[in-house]
């Protein structure tokens, strides 16, 4: 037999005792109702899929940064998910006949990463997807972004904790056409863009100029990618700050127009230095970040019009955005967002604690009420302790955070029971029949 | 690139689409809801663990019925969970100084099983488990069963849909003990009991045999497996017929009365043929079923009063059962207590849709309200259509199954909006800053 030491979660991932899980629940719950006001439908797939669904868009690169596994005398190789939109290309294109457009989805699964542990990033992590399948255009971007923008506000955060960061890749396509960088040389300007911070900057000279960009260019590339402008900008600033034409500047002018008329502008931005690592990104691109720049990005998305085609379905345009608990978690914490005192006041308050003051019929009493309250969709707890002691039974009443105490026993010929309001501090009797109603009307 | 016809999900698992999330969401929120009025806490562990999790209690024969793994380039060796009872035990062991006992804990994650998929069980499904650690007693055993049966209760099945089967293993025991099985042997003569339905007769006649059972014991050993008592029986009537002591009988008493007194009677029935395939039972065991025995066990559990022990902690008494979502499903189904017309019915229904009649700055203000109303909490949908035609939307509106249409943009001049009452037909001209109430009061 093993020995106890050895018993411990997997490195990277979490045990979620309740009070972690209140936490865990607190931002799910947040995550589910922006969406489902959005107008989003939960949708969830399998927790792994063929290892032939992730290489499919990645390539076979990717296959080190996931756990991948066979069955016991099985000849599938299969894969621990590592994000959910393949998942949800795969199952657009299942169904993409059947389907009324735009699907609008969402889904709060676990997701697995094979690589090493560090702050805001874990083997295991519980990420939120929203998806818009078959709408072109600002509005289904905009619909997307206001989803993640609400899921924020309810979990207190505001524009000053969090900034939606938003760029294009088409204007900043055009705009790095005109520094020089050529055509088919795009897919690599946009990944030096992204990787210029974790790059050498000898290296990153050199990977300019071979993708067209002359010397003097290069400075006006690396300013480029620095560049942040306020959302009220308009196609023409837009245009300027990128050297592009406006026509190419219209869309992400669009994008920062109608943000601003749904009442979301104090929350972004327009930072041409977001492009999003992954290549399979067509148009709109965002990361929504902790204000500071402290922490990872909290969230990641764009426009992706390519992708369910890529998994065998038809042509259909994209936009989603995914969003981690990691980072959340921690810039929530950081931000005082969370309960300080103790995390268990996220979990759900007891409506009622039952007390039998005495005699064996009130403790028989204890375990009909209980069920009938439980039915009655009160939330009852009771002692497990052998003891009639009503003020040691009174407090453990209220170190479970009760809101009403019920005693039972006192006057039973009766039929009256003791209700005592734990807030208030108040008590009186009330026919048996009535401690439902009793209990219920503070819930 | 692989051809669309290989991106399938994995044999065994299933893609949630939004209608069987819906019905999966509803499950979950009848156990989640169970769970908490009882005073149980969620938790949740990681999704896999080390392989050694599981060899420990089961044995490494369990290897080839788990999916188990190793990181590429790592040294561990990890498997999906294929049940969680030994996570729970590793979490109560990690802190057992800590914590306040009873410990009152539930889950409801995935779980995975390498078996060949078939009617009821499938390679990957969600299990709700209940656990109570710390206390001894009936007690403890009544409460986890009456959270059982109200989250049954709560999605429509009744006593006459499900039957909740009650057996004990020290009872039954000594009723084997009785009948001249040797006190070694009773593990073996509980998986003969087990499996009796699944075995040769002949094989069964050998092995009962074995563990020392004479000749015209054996068919007394057979006609136990069959016995069932009514709930209302007391510890005499159970000890006649197992052919035990009444001492012996006095604890499955004792559940049996307490179950009476909580008003649960009605669901329950003693099954001496009850004792639950796993080794780790020491007491009370139960299992749910169809009532016409159609379909898998929905639910099964009982008292392990040594498994914290086996993973390194203290000795702790525990008590507590699992619940398939899949096996549950099918008896939804076939007792008619899912929506028949339609699953959607289960989706969340949308409070307002709204429509912009025409001007342009009447699309704006759709964009601005929607935001505005799902602020406030309330469910809000629009068309993606490029129409203006308020037949048509207000038949989009129908079709989302909106409570309230909300017309924008024909009486924009004294921003006057109509709202739409979807359900009564009616409709009224209401201020736009009080379109929020009128969409609620009916929500």
């Amino acid at each position: 037999m093993a020995s106890a030491a050895t018993h411990q979660a997997p490195k990277g991932t979490r045990d979620f005792y309740p009070e972690e899980m209140a936490v865990r629940r607190h931002i799910e719950s947040a995550w589910r109702h922006a969406s489902i006001v959005h107008g989003f439908d939960e949708i969830d797939g399998p927790t792994f899929e063929h290892l032939s669904l992730y290489t499919v868009k990645s390539g076979d690169g990717i296959v080190n940064e996931l756990f991948s596994f066979r069955r016991a005398g099985g000849e599938d190789d299969y894969a621990l998910r590592p994000e959910f939109t393949p998942t949800l290309a795969r199952m657009v294109a299942a169904r993409a006949g059947g389907l009324s457009m735009p699907v609008k989805w969402f889904a709060i699964p676990s997701h697995f990463r094979a690589e090493r542990p560090q702050r805001g990033r874990l083997r295991e992590f519980i990420q939120w997807n929203v998806d818009m399948v078959g709408l072109l255009g600002a509005q289904a971007d905009v619909d997307v972004l206001s989803t993640a923008i609400l899921a924020l506000e309810r979990l207190g955060l505001g524009p000053s904790d969090v900034r939606v960061r938003l760029s294009h890749r088409g204007a900043v396509g055009a705009g790095l056409r005109a520094l020089g960088a050529a055509a088919e040389s795009l897919a690599e300007a946009f990944t030096l863009l992204d990787r210029r911070d974790k790059m050498d900057p000898k290296e990153f000279d050199t990977r300019a100029r071979a993708i067209g960009l002359p010397a003097e260019a290069i400075d006006r590339f690396a300013a480029l990618a620095k560049t942040t402008l306020p959302i009220d900008s308009d196609a023409s600033e837009i245009a300027k700050a990128l050297g592009c034409d406006e026509t190419d500047a219209e869309p992400l002018a669009d994008i920062a127009r109608r943000l601003r008329e749904a009442g979301l502008g104090a929350w972004c931005e327009i930072d041409l230095g977001i492009v999003r690592g992954l290549a399979y990104y067509t148009g709109t691109v965002f990361e929504i970040h902790e204000a500071s720049g402290a922490e990872r990005a909290i969230a990641g998305g764009g426009r992706y019009d390519r992708l369910v085609e890529l998994f065998g379905g038809p042509s259909l345009p994209a936009v989603g955005f995914g969003m981690g608990d990691v980072v959340l978690g921690l810039v929530l914490k950081d931000r005082g967002k969370l309960p300080t005192e103790s995390e268990r006041s996220l979990l759900p308050r007891t409506d009622a604690f039952l007390i039998s003051a005495g005699p064996e019929k009130a403790d028989a009493l204890v375990a009909r009420l209980a069920f009938d309250l439980r039915r009655l969709g009160l939330h009852v707890r009771h002692s497990y302790k052998a003891t009639h002691n009503v003020g040691k039974l009174l407090s453990e009443a209220g170190k479970c955070r009760a809101r009403f105490a019920v005693i039972i026993g006192t006057e039973l010929e009766s039929a009256m029971v003791a209700v005592k309001d734990l807030d208030a501090g108040s008590q009186r009797l009330v026919p048996l029949a009535e401690v439902a109603d009793a209990v219920r009307v503070a819930s």
